[in-house]
């Protein structure tokens, strides 16, 4: 069975990811230096509503949507009673906080977060998680990310990290390219508070390779409320860095044409693989919200083949590959070598 | 039970694509003046190959492909073997010419085309159509284009054309924009000599609300083939006419802005709702050449909303939607009123 989750749970759940919307919108717009947010708020006809903030053309940000929802109704989708059968015949009620940032510069990497509640009748679950995508490779820029992470995790419990970097690394993943969407981060969803962590990162929640090694690890409701809490408050400390650093590197109309070029790899991540955004625009979601993921210019070009050696292609080779940033002393001494670590 | 197909038939329809594939590129870089198409010839490991040709960067075209492929196995996926169970156990055979075409100048539609052909042991079928994506609305354009579908289908059956009409509309939809692709044309799926023709445009092979009014028809393999052939043969008289009359017009800023917003959706369609892409990508397909159809640049904007009354507007209000191109009197009137008609 499940634990009980306590009496203001939905009130709770909201109002941090309200304030994780403020707090992120008001770092934003403060390194940006020009840009400001939009609001548009809208309501849904089934129930509840949100709020969707967009950044057009900043200094900074091309582009950066900032949303907030809070849905709730009376009949859950097949594909969610599929698997939560206990949630059947339940009303529902669902918020989430989801952000995707794209830059001008090259230098500075695109970033996703993303931390959801959901609740029906005995059932409930949080998910989230946040991503780094850069377009030219530096391990510093990629350590101190997922590093701020793994402190936030480890916060809450010394082993999840080792279960969230690992299923990060598998669900931001482009099969048809074989490649990763960019360095990872942490993920995870279906964390229910069970008796053993929810592992897997397939329907049939299968346990990841990875996390197969770790031992039992039980969080409760309120463990994984401070596991939203801690991942979502250190989204700034984790990205503002690396703005400051790289935002003043000069870039070149290459740079900017591979930039363009590696945008299209997220399109393809958000349109085909990702689950939240194909499930919004096949159930009637808000098209422009759950859309203002996509980047504001994007390219193709058949064939392309970055020059050996270069940047672009040790972005590729590297940077689109899950690694162990943090500890692999090979991949160290690599980016060293390349001289793509700092 | 199925017709038994002619003894060549591999062979026949293979050549035919052949043929259409080098038909079309020679009439395309004859048009552009300028571009060449580079040909990558590949092999499949389980079978087959194909010749891939991108023309990049010509005088009217930013990007044109035309693909070729003809592939075979010993076995099926589950989500074929599922329509089709008496193909299980046999193995297969699959030949198709596809291609799209991006111009630069937003003045003249985007287009696609594809035809092809499948057996396996006592099952076989066509399928295929072309369809027009517009970024300015004309309504002599988008005539010309299905005058010339509608001949070639009335070639072969005098009412297949009434059937494969709206299926194209159908199938070439953006549920979550409520929107065409464009102003369709003709597509069909599924032709298999049996019966009665093959109505449907979902996996349950429900038949459509328009075909349904439809009498029986029963075209045999030679028909299919026909079919193919007079449609695949009609596709440069459809669209060359179009070039050569808004090649000269000259575009804004603006408009080739609202060209990359259009492209937009063409991207949205293709890897959210289009089954060939998905299926390719999701089954090991050549990943290059599943998406060459993607425009080389696109462009995507929070909340965008054309003047009302602009030809901005126009297209996305009547040229979005599913019309009586030929026949509609009041929306001849409409588009004479508001200048767009010719």
């Amino acid at each position: 069975m499940f634990e009980k989750p306590p009496k203001n749970s939905r009130e709770k759940t909201k109002n941090l990811l309200l304030e994780l919307q403020d707090e992120i919108c008001a770092g934003l717009e403060n390194a940006d230096g020009k840009g400001k947010f939009i609001e548009d708020s809208w309501e849904r006809k089934e129930g509840g509503g949100g709020r969707s903030r967009v950044l057009k053309d900043g200094l900074i940000f091309e582009q950066a949507g900032v949303n907030f929802s809070e849905v709730h109704g009376k009949k859950l989708p097949p594909s969610i009673i599929s698997q939560r059968p206990e949630a059947e015949g339940h009303e529902w009620f669902a918020t989430g906080t989801s952000m995707v940032l794209h830059p001008k510069n090259p230098f500075i990497p695109t970033v996703h977060l993303n931390y959801r509640y959901f609740e029906a009748g005995p059932v409930w679950w949080f998910g989230g998680g946040a991503d780094l995508t850069p377009f030219y490779p530096y391990l510093t820029d990629v350590r101190h990310f997922h590093k701020e992470h793994k402190n936030a995790c480890e916060k809450v419990h010394k082993d999840i990290h080792k279960v969230f970097k690992p299923w990060c690394d598998e669900y931001f993943f482009l099969k048809h390219r074989n490649e990763s969407r960019g360095i990872g981060g942490i993920f995870y969803d279906y964390q229910d508070g069970s008796d053993n962590i929810y592992k897997g990162n397939n329907k049939k929640g299968k346990a990841s390779a990875a996390s197969k090694k770790i031992d039992k690890i039980n969080l409760n409701w309120n463990d994984l409320y401070s596991l939203a809490e801690n991942c979502g408050k250190s989204f700034l400390p984790s990205y503002l860095p690396i703005i400051e650093k790289r935002v003043k590197i000069k870039f070149t109309k290459e740079e900017r044409e591979f930039q363009l070029y590696r945008r299209g790899r997220y399109v393809e991540f958000n349109l085909v693989w990702d689950r939240g955004t194909i499930f919004g625009l096949q159930t009637n979601g808000r098209t422009e919200s759950i859309l203002m993921s996509l980047p504001p210019l994007s390219r193709w070009e058949y064939g392309y083949k970055a020059k050996q050696g270069s940047r672009e292609e040790l972005l590729t080779s590297i940077f689109t590959k899950p690694q162990d940033w943090l500890n692999d002393k090979k991949l160290e001494e690599l980016c060293i070598k390349n001289q793509i670590f700092d």
